[in-house]
């Protein structure tokens, strides 16, 4: 698995698969320059007129629903349904799932009207979309009562998708397997959009590697190497960011090989 | 004051206060990162459908109009009288008033629409809002006659409110008494987003201290300290501004008992 | 031509134009950045009952597509023909042209709609707004068959602009003559934005010099030379990202004088 991590990190460079997103507008920077640094091409596009049509040049659709409207996401279900119908996957960032009505209408509304392939969220935002008792607090605080790792397979299976749960310990659960990712630092918490990052990375993974639990498992794994060596580097969150960009970057074959943390039970 | 000035910062540090945002495109990620940096957490949500409901998790609300269009405004206005329902206090960044006939006809009207805690601009915006005689150019130069201080204290006492005039030297009038900050780096001049944070950093201390002349005197302080540590460091302006948020984020009780510059009259 | 590169940015600095901007939301922070950094002063605003009020205020505008809807089309067309009648240049970044067919279609009712001064995009982009056999893969990768200064030249002279096509060489078509600038670094296409800072920084050259072929040409020559001072200081993308800025911040008259790369046939 140690192997894959790098192997499919070499995928997206020597690929370089469009990942098409539509996401929020507070880390929508963040999450095209993240998809740049790894090496793949990232599109921004929300116009209900095209959405369809960039799903024919994409390889992945990245959705977030961090800043929301209704207009926002009726523009999300035409491009998961044209991306359903090119067979690329679909990941869906659960961002804030809790926080209000509409958050928590507008996911089961996504996940009614077209295939989602991977969610992904923080453990009350997985615990949430499962229907968990969960309690999200602005789009920060977790607070999970129960086995999380039963409640991601229990998700993947229902809906016959991947449930990824980052926290500490990230979890990855495709319905049959689950993977734990050791990797990251504490520093990821103090800053804004690498959750929103990692979505779009598991992204780039998962338009080179049709295995969806795999691909989103080493993506958590080299993004969290990346922090991890930034985080030595850093004085703060904000040049921890710099750093992490950085580091991403010039990730190789040595380093992910000696520091990936990836358990598959 | 001195005292004050790091009590509140820790205050936000041990609370974690939710700081609701309807924020402008340009700095939006900005504004949430120095709201995280200083240990709230940020939600920035706009959708009409839920902007009342992010109040009943958050302990302030900030407004800017930097990018305003009308529906937006509609969706601040909903924002602004749930914040009022709950009690917690309504920030209201009067970017760019005086620029254009729509901004000063949105700001009267916000200001009619609700009960704003606290307004905050440079020079020229505050002054516009006050009815003062001041043109604004873009959204970067000032330029008025007269009493800064004595037109801050008449609008914060015709408006009920708080008013805070940013500059060389800040201003905050709360109907009664005149803080004057003095710490601050002219280099904050030349980063995009330094005006705006000032309102969220505004509205994390307000969100801690019902004193709200205080929380955003002793906010001004502790930001104008970082930028103060930020520019000794600094090679231009995007290293300033990392620096700017890596020395707030490890800002101590010492670095602000020596340095902060609080004077109240 | 080298000194008027560096008297083009010293006029920049001196006369502090503001810089009007319908742009997209992935990058718009940096095309505010970048203008202020090199003197200007950046205005975003996107409201169509306020895009015409605002170039009252501007020496420039610069429109991006990179984020389009067919509101906001509606804003571009309002505020390009307000800046028309005040005789101020248009600067349209055609982003993602090609890509798909609103953008197509959008960049034509632009181009037909208002007078636009000068039109930029990669090699791709400007050979698709020309008509010519172009594919445009996300917004980043250009294939264009056949000599790219003659397809310049014959957009410029057939829309009556100036054309200008980014790359490893920047070609300035004006109708008439051909500007070649030969300065710039790889890194650039590693960060999210440059392409769009380019339009911005030819925004505010143009603000300030009526020959609009020069004016770009010393625009890119300029951000090249600090692209170029950065690229030795930097680790990666984001390290590079942060020097161009405080390159280009403190960019002299000897450095420029030095490494300028501009030709003219």
């Amino acid at each position: 698995m140690t192997a894959a991590a790098y192997e499919l990190l070499e995928r997206v460079r020597r690929q370089k698969p469009v990942v098409h997103h539509l996401t929020n507008w507070v880390t929508i920077n963040d999450c095209a320059q993240i998809v740049k640094t790894i090496g793949g091409s990232p599109v921004m596009a929300h116009a209900p007129e095209e959405v369809a049509a960039m799903a024919g040049i994409a390889s992945a659709l990245v959705l977030n629903i961090g800043t929301l409207t209704s207009d926002f996401v009726e523009s999300m279900t035409l491009a998961a349904r044209a991306a359903n119908q090119k067979g690329i996957p679909v990941i869906l960032d659960a961002c804030g799932a809790g926080a209000t009505a509409l958050r928590d209408e507008k996911i089961r509304a996504l996940l009614q009207a077209a295939r989602i392939s991977i969610i992904k969220g923080n453990a009350s935002e997985i615990a949430r979309v499962a229907g968990a008792n969960a309690r999200t607090r602005g789009v920060d605080a977790c607070e999970v009562e129960g086995d999380l790792a039963a409640l991601c397979q229990s998700l993947a299976r229902t809906r016959q998708l991947v449930a990824v749960a980052t926290g500490r310990e990230d979890l990855v659960a495709d319905g049959r397997q689950t993977y734990r990712v050791g990797n990251g630092h504490e520093l990821m918490t103090a800053v804004v959009g690498t959750g929103c990052m990692a979505a779009s990375i598991i992204g780039a993974f998962a338009a080179v590697e049709p295995d969806l639990g795999l691909a989103a498992a080493c993506a958590l794994a080299d993004y969290g190497i990346a922090a991890e060596l930034a985080a030595t580097k850093s004085a703060g969150p904000a040049s921890f960011k710099q750093h992490l960009f950085d580091c991403f970057y010039s990730l190789d074959r040595e380093t992910i090989g000696r520091r990936a943390k990836i358990a598959r039970t």
